[in-house]
């Protein structure tokens, strides 16, 4: 069967999430296919830090450390977001960035290992070539620092069998940034810790776009990004999950005060804060964290099942559209076509990628392009309409039709994930 | 002479920076000296944050790391922050917390050592006991992350004696953040030199406080807090400071996309950028950085010389009065009395310290206490009047004399310097 645009209403007529939109502030004219690198405005988040700097800096001032409870902002936002990634209350907690976060459990799992497995060379961390860059980048300059670890890729297909004793820790990004492939973190996990290792998952394309569930699938660390699916806006804080049965046993390299016992008695010798609050290391970042707040609160206050359910069948529902209207166009179809194995997201490859991106945003459809030639479309299911699905591809196959994609202006842009 | 309020009215009058403080929001009925723990709202912060949310992330959503230049805040604000200490544009970059910043800043310094001085057991990193107590804890889990790195802590006056030769780094809060003694920045540089060690200083309570000048003591390194002085809201971005001879060879050892030579290219393979934005690690908190940005302009617009001499003069101007009209109350000056030796803050001793500090909160004098027994008031310059200091020492003898402070409400307070 044919899709038209009037089926498409029907569905977001039928959606049992669709009110959820009412939330954000979208501009007119607009179909934001980029949720998965910027998250959308939530409308609470105006009025929040309207409160959080008018009233609560400027008038309470320091006070408001304790009276307005910046304090606990940090486990505020990781316990609301554990039930996104199937975390338990006070395995999460919202810090620093996702590079920085990687970095400080990344470090803390190959000391961790170190210690618990002296003499026995466990001195690998794998990953696969094409990770998000930031994880690679990362794990190298630990590498760099620490000189006994060394950072090891093997493509993904291989990476079961590259699981050997010498691994200590096993890092994946879950949802790759590019193809919106899926890893299945419960096979690889159990195959990680059959050899010893640990599994470090970054959810950064994951939280808030699909099911995820650490504590099912066994998982010892991860981390993830505030700014998409979160819709905590640019740049916001991270966050952090370490399983309950770490805690006590991961040390945190960057032991900063607001990770001690006792930050305000201001002694000379660190001693970690019990459980996941060892892992702050600096004074958190309120406003930031504020607006995060708000954010994760819009999607825990959505039906999470119909919200994934819906994330699936967007991107379904687009890629059946580009096979029916956009077969003669050279489109290369790059994600998993199983739902059950994409994230939020579809990714197209076309050899001029680039100028068709840049004639999609001029026309109002905002998706991002990739190096070099990948169309990234993000599905943020709690805004985005099965008929901004049917209008994305309509405007794409009259650019394709109509050859208008030769004279988008082209213009530098950073690309933000 | 005894002062009065009069005369320092006639203090304000002739004030040449008085005018800056017109461009706060502050709260009717507040004696504010609590600036070196958390800087005041200013007005234009507000007008600018609806901005960057209202505007640049609700409706230009993506496109604004290009359009509204959300890429360049980092060094935008580090070049607005380096006249402020000493440095030349492209040496500071606000990034991070002050805690992630001490780590990334030690241990690029400890490796670069280790490579510049291979076999020659240079692994110490000096400081202080009762150095804010973050510098110390960072430290401790550097030394226990690398394990071939010793963090030694020699009182101050000690400090030159024992640079010795298997010194890699000295580390010392500039402006201690309890008692409010300056060390001397250009002696001890050069002593470290003398033996070849690097020197990393840490400008929390002295950015935006008195004249600091990095490049003219040789200084190598630097960090520094955006949430005191520098107005830029409650855990603000922090900046670091790397002078320009040390730039190609310091490694950043948490080595994030955004200080790559090419983040947009999303390679593989680390390449640090040039200069000082290999010292970015994640994505910018684009939200904290605009507030700060907005605190730093306020101060960048004053007559500097101005403002640090108004520093120094309202600290005398208190201590005066504590002598006039404390003297019967059992309180020791705990801070330097010169005024070349001070922070812009008093520090008093009283072993009722934190009931009378909450004796003068519940005035409306805000100042905050340390354990075990110091009173601090801070003196931001930019917003603080010379009939404030009247005020509060007014303030403060009336409760001593009617033995007020006794009936203060003693509640749990969270004091985030």
């Amino acid at each position: 069967m044919a899709w038209t645009r009037d089926a498409m209403l029907a569905l977001d007529a039928r959606d049992p999430v669709a009110a959820s939109r009412d939330a954000f502030d979208l501009p007119p004219g607009v179909i934001y296919l980029d949720g998965n690198s910027l998250g959308a405005l939530p409308r609470a988040t105006r009025a929040r830090l309207a409160q959080v700097v008018d009233r609560e800096w400027g008038v309470d001032l320091i006070r408001s450390w304790n009276s307005a409870d910046w304090i606990t902002l940090p486990t505020r936002v990781g316990d609301l977001i554990a039930p996104l990634i199937g975390a338990d209350a006070g395995e999460v907690i919202a810090a620093d960035s996702t590079s920085a976060n990687l970095f400080k459990l990344a470090a803390g799992a190959v000391t961790m290992q170190r210690r618990q497995n002296a003499g026995q060379g466990r001195r690998v961390i794998l990953s696969e070539p094409g990770n998000f860059p930031t994880d690679l980048y990362v794990m190298q300059g630990l590498a760099d620092l620490l000189g006994d670890v060394e950072l090891r890729t093997v493509p993904a297909e291989g990476l079961a069998d590259a699981l050997t004793p010498d691994v200590a820790l096993l890092l994946l990004t879950h949802v790759h940034y590019k193809t919106g492939r899926v890893h299945d973190m419960a096979a690889l996990t159990a195959k990680a810790h059959a050899v010893g290792a640990l599994a470090l998952w970054d959810l950064s394309h994951s939280a808030g776009a699909l099911a995820v569930d650490l504590n099912g699938c066994g998982a010892d660390l991860a981390v993830g990004c505030g700014y998409k699916y979160l819709n905590g806006g640019p740049g916001a804080p991270a966050f952090l999950f370490v399983a309950r049965r770490h805690q006590d046993a991961l040390h945190p390299p960057l032991s900063g005060w607001m990770g001690h016992a006792a930050p305000f008695a201001f002694g000379d010798d660190y001693q970690p804060a019990p459980g996941i609050l060892r892992h702050l290391c600096g004074t958190p970042p309120v406003i930031g964290l504020s607006a995060l707040e708000e954010g994760v609160k819009v999607m825990a206050g959505a039906d999470r099942d119909a919200l994934f359910a819906k994330s699936r069948r967007l991107g379904d529902l687009f890629l059946e559209l580009v096979d029916q209207r956009l077969g003669a166009h050279g489109f290369q179809v790059l994600c998993p076509r199983d739902s059950a194995r994409r994230g939020s997201q579809v990714s197209l490859g076309h050899d001029q990628g680039y100028a068709i991106v840049q004639a999609l945003i001029e026309r109002g459809v905002i998706g991002d392009f990739r190096a070099p030639e990948v169309l990234r479309f993000g599905f943020a299911p709690l805004y985005i309409r099965y008929v901004d699905i049917w209008d994305a591809v309509d405007h794409l196959a009259d650019i394709m039709e109509t050859g208008l994609w030769r004279e988008a202006r082209f213009h530098e842009r950073a690309a933000v994930t």
